[in-house]
C-alpha cells in the first residue's frame, strides 16, 4: 500500500491530536487537578504532539482554569477545547481557548439513530440544523474549528455525508468521525472514511480525523485503517487511557506508523525517544500504573524471557525485536544524580523526566533534593519524580511525627500534624493493621471522612534507596479523588496518600464555596 | 464480509488454542508452579477453550510435572506441548504428552532469512528437510500434529508456501503462521493466509492457525485479519499475557467475534460469562493485575464518568455499550457468603471463581472459611480467593507472630516462625520503615536473602472487611520469583508474601537437589 497518492486533505504526515487531559482525564482514576494537566500538558508539547485538548470549559471550573494555565505557557502548541453545539457552551469555550496563541474549537454532536433518538431526541433535520448554525456561530470568532460526529461509525452513510457536507460548508476545518462506542472494524472504518472523501464537496479543504475507543481491542488498527482511508489526524491519549477501555494509544499509533514506515509511508511530529517519559510522567501523575505487557511502554515491553529468544537475540537484536528500547525513549544507562550535582544539573534531569518549572519552583526542589543527598548517596529519576510529587502539596494538613505499634491482632497509631493555619493537631487511634489505626487517626485529626476505594504501594527503585509510593482513591460526593504520597516507610507513604486526598477535597469544597459567594 | 463461503478449512467455528501456560508464562513475572498451572487450567477449560498449550516439556521438568497434572484432572480438552524440530526433544516431548486423553505435538521451526542465518544457521533446503523428517517422525506416533513456521510474517512467501506444503504432505494437522515479533498489519496477513491457503497443495486438509504478538498493538486485529484470510485457530493468552507486549487477549478476540457475529459470521466455543473471573483468575494466581482501562476485563471496561455519558446510559445502554457486563462475567450483584453457609455453597462459589478442589483441599478450605467468619460478617469472593492464595503454601516457613514498632526515622520488627520441622525461630531486626525492619528480621530468621524487585500492596474488598493483599517479586540466580500474602493488616500481608517466595525459591532448591541426585 502506498497512501502518499492517496492523500487529498494534506501534507504527508498524521497530526496527533491528544486527549489525554479530556477523554483521558473523564476516566476513573484519572482526574487531574489544573497543575497537574499543566505538568502533563507540558510533557506532550514536548513529545510533539500536534495538537492538545485541555477540556470541556462549559462542564467544569477547574477545566477553564487548566486551560488558562496551559495557554499562558505552551505559545506553539494548538490548544483545542471540546464544546457542544449549544450557544451558552459556544460562548463559554470561546471566553476560554481564546487565551491560546492557537486556538482549535471542538463542536460534537451525535449522528447516529440511537443517540438521536434516545439521547438527543432530535430529527435528521434538527441534527444538519444545529451543525450548521453552531458551526457558522464558532467560526465567525475563531478560524480553527473542528467538528465530531459523535458515533459517526454507527450512523446511516448518505446522513453521514449530510452531516459532513454541513459542517464543512459552515465553516468547520477539521472533520472528526469517531468510533465512540468501539464498536467497528479496520475493514469497514477504512471504507467509511474512503466514502466520505470521495463524496462529500469540498472534501479536500479540510483535515480528516478518527478517534476511536478501545472497548474491543481494535483502536490503533481502526486508526491505522482510518488514515489507509484518508484521515490525516488522529486523536489519541498516553497508555491509552479514556472513557471504559480507552482510547487509541498514542504511542502504539506513532510506533506502528514508525516501524512499518515502508508499508504506510507517513510521518507523525512525535519525537518517540520522549515516549517512555511522557507514559511514565502520565502514570505518576494519575498513580495509574501501566500493566507490565502493555505494547511499548509497558515494563516487559522489551524484556526477553525465554531461553530461545535470548539465544536469537545474542546473535543478532532483529530475531526478536522490530525496535530499540531507546528509540522509544527507555533508558539505556540511567543518569544518577548526587551531592556534587548543581542546580543546571537538576533542572536538566527534570526537563528531561517532562518538568519545566518556574524559578521559585526550582528552588524549592533543588533544597529539597539537597536535603534528600544527605540521606542517600544518589538520586535518580525515581527519587526525583518522587519529589515532584511531595511538592505539589503546598497548603492543607502536613504531617510532623507519626508513631506506630502492631502487636498481636491489634495496631495502635498517634499522629500529629499541622493544620492549614498552622497549628498543632494530634489525634490516637486503634485499627485492624497499622494503616487502618492511621487512617483513623488522620480522620480524627482533620474531621474528613474518607471511603476508600482502592489502595496501593509500591516500591520505587531498589535496594537502600528504594522508597515506597502509596497511592489511594475515594469516592465523595459523586467524586472521585486520587491521592498519592512516596517515602522511604510505606506507612507514612500512606499517611501522605491519604492527606493528600483530604487535602484535595478540602480545596474542592473551599473552591465550591468561592464560585458560589460569587454567583 | 461473509466469510462463511471462505472456509476451505474447516467448520465455521474458531478454534481458541490458549498459550497463557506456554508462551503467557515464559513472561517476566508470570511464572507459575505445576499446581498453579493446574488451577488454571480447569479455568481455562471451564472457559471452553479448545486447546491448551501447558508448556515446553523439553525445556523444563517443572512444564512436566505441569502437564501430568493437567493430564490426569482434563479428559475433554485437547492438550498440547511445544517441542522443537530435534529428535531428543520430540522424545521428551511425545513421552510427556501422551498423558492426556487428547494429546497435540506442536512442533516449531524458524522459517524467515533473519532467524534462518542468525539464530538457525542453516539453509532453505535444511529447513525444508528438518520440517519433513521431524514432523513425519512426530506423526508416526501421534495423530494430532500442529507446526509452527517461527516468524512466518517475515519469511519471502514462495518459500513459506514450500514448508507449509512439506509440513502437510509430512502429516501435520494444523498450521500456524505466527507474527512472532508483532511486526505485520491486518491487510498484510489476512493476504499471506488467502495466499497460502490458495495456492498449497492440500491446504483444505488442514486448519490454519494465527499466532499473533502485540508489540505495535496489533495483536487482536491481525488475528481477525487472518481469520478473515482463512484462518480457523487462533493462538492467545488469558489478559493478553506472553512475550514482550504478549499476545493476542483471547478476551478481546472472543468478544470481538462475538458482538460483531454479523459482520464475520463466526462463533467460538467459548463461555463468554468466565471471561473475568478467567482474568481474575490468572491475575490472582501470577501476581500481575490488569490495568484499569484494559478492554473487557479491566476495572474501568464498563464504567462511565462523564456526565454526557452518563446521560445517556440511563436514557437507553446502547448510546455507550456495545455488550453488557454481565455478558463476559462482571458481576451484577455479587454472591455473598457467610457462616450459615454450608460447605457445597462454598464448593460451589469456588468453582465458579475457577477453583475445582478435591475433597481434602475442600475439608482444609472449608474449615479456613468457618474461622474467617468468626471474624467478618460476611465473606465474597475476593475472601474466597484470598484463602485459596493461604493454603497453597503447604510446607516451608509459617508466619506464628510479628511485632512492630515505628517511631521518628527507625522501625523494629520481631517475628516468629515455625521452619518445615515445626521448629521455632525468632529474630529481630531494626530498618528503614516497619517494612524494611520486618523483611531483615524474616532474612534473618529464615537465613534466605531476597533481593527485591518489585513490590505492591493493594487493598481487596471496601470497609471493614477490606483485606490487604501483598505481591512482591525477587530475582535470585537468574530466576524470577512471585509471591503474594493477604491479612487484614498490610504488614502481615507482607510478610506473608515474603514467606510465600521464600518457601518458593527453598521448594525449587530441594527439587534440583533431587534432581541432581537422580541424574
Amino acid at each position: 500500500m502506498n497512501t502518499s497518492t492517496a492523500t487529498p486533505n494534506g501534507p504527508a504526515h498524521v497530526r496527533i491530536f491528544d486527549t489525554t487531559l479530556r477523554d483521558g482525564e473523564q476516566s476513573p482514576g484519572c482526574s487531574m487537578s489544573p497543575q497537574q494537566k499543566l505538568v502533563m500538558a507540558r510533557g506532550l508539547a514536548d513529545l510533539g504532539v500536534d495538537v492538545i485538548e485541555t477540556g470541556f470549559p462549559a462542564s467544569s471550573q477547574s477545566d477553564r482554569e487548566a486551560h488558562a494555565l496551559i495557554a499562558r505557557d505552551l505559545r506553539d502548541t494548538t490548544l483545542a477545547v471540546l464544546s457542544r453545539c449549544l450557544p451558552t457552551d459556544i460562548e463559554t469555550s470561546l471566553r476560554t481557548v481564546q487565551a491560546a496563541a492557537k486556538p482549535r474549537l471542538h463542536l460534537f454532536l451525535s449522528t447516529s439513530p440511537l443517540h438521536r433518538e434516545h439521547k438527543l431526541r432530535m430529527t435528521r433535520e434538527q441534527v444538519l440544523e444545529s451543525v450548521r448554525k453552531h458551526v457558522a456561530l464558532a467560526r465567525g470568532h475563531i478560524d480553527d474549528i473542528e467538528f465530531s460526529a459523535e458515533d459517526a461509525t454507527r450512523t446511516e452513510e448518505d446522513f453521514l455525508h449530510e452531516v459532513v457536507a454541513v459542517a464543512i460548508a459552515a465553516g468547520a476545518t477539521t472533520i472528526n468521525l469517531p468510533d465512540t462506542v468501539g464498536f467497528t472494524t479496520p475493514e469497514e472504518i477504512r471504507g467509511m472514511f474512503e466514502r466520505v472523501i470521495a463524496n462529500v464537496p469540498d472534501a479536500d479543504r479540510v483535515v480528516f480525523s478518527a478517534h476511536c475507543h478501545n472497548d474491543l481491542g481494535l483502536a490503533v488498527a481502526n486508526s491505522l485503517a482510518a488514515i489507509e482511508g484518508g484521515a490525516r489526524q488522529v486523536e489519541g491519549s498516553i497508555n491509552g487511557i479514556g472513557e471504559r477501555a480507552g482510547n487509541c494509544a498514542i504511542e502504539e499509533i506513532v510506533m506502528a506508523l514508525k516501524v512499518r514506515n515502508a508499508f504506510y509511508n507517513l510521518d507523525t511530529r512525535i519525537d518517540t525517544r520522549r515516549i517512555v517519559p511522557t507514559s511514565q510522567l502520565l502514570s505518576r501523575l494519575v498513580g495509574m500504573p501501566v500493566q507490565r505487557n502493555k505494547a511499548i511502554v509497558g515494563a516487559n515491553a522489551f524484556a526477553h524471557e525465554s531461553g530461545i529468544h535470548q539465544h536469537g537475540m545474542l546473535r543478532h537484536r532483529g530475531t526478536y525485536e522490530i525496535m530499540q528500547p531507546q528509540d522509544v525513549g527507555w533508558p539505556s544507562s540511567q543518569m544518577v544524580l548526587g551531592r556534587h550535582s548543581g542546580r543546571a544539573a537538576v533542572e536538566q534531569r527534570l526537563r528531561a523526566l517532562g518538568y519545566w518549572l518556574e524559578e521559585d519552583e526550582l528552588k524549592l526542589v533543588f533544597e529539597q533534593f539537597k536535603a534528600l543527598c544527605e540521606k542517600q548517596r544518589v538520586v535518580n529519576d525515581d527519587d526525583l519524580q518522587a519529589l515532584m510529587q511531595d511538592s505539589s502539596a503546598s497548603d492543607g494538613y502536613r504531617l510532623s511525627s507519626m508513631t506506630i505499634s502492631d502487636v498481636g491482632s491489634r495496631a495502635n497509631a498517634l499522629v500529629e500534624l499541622s493544620d492549614p493555619d498552622g497549628n498543632r493537631v494530634s489525634e490516637t487511634a486503634q485499627g485492624n493493621g497499622p494503616v487502618d489505626a492511621l487512617f483513623s487517626a488522620l480522620a480524627a485529626a482533620t474531621g474528613v471522612q474518607l471511603q476508600l476505594e482502592s489502595y496501593q504501594v509500591h516500591s520505587v527503585g531498589i535496594g537502600a534507596d528504594a522508597r515506597g509510593e502509596a497511592s489511594l482513591s475515594v469516592h465523595c460526593e459523586g467524586v472521585e479523588y486520587e491521592g498519592t504520597g512516596t517515602s522511604k516507610d510505606i506507612i507514612e507513604a500512606s499517611a501522605l496518600a491519604w492527606l493528600d486526598v483530604a487535602n484535595r477535597l478540602l480545596r474542592q469544597r473551599r473552591a465550591e464555596k468561592q464560585e458560589m459567594a460569587a454567583a
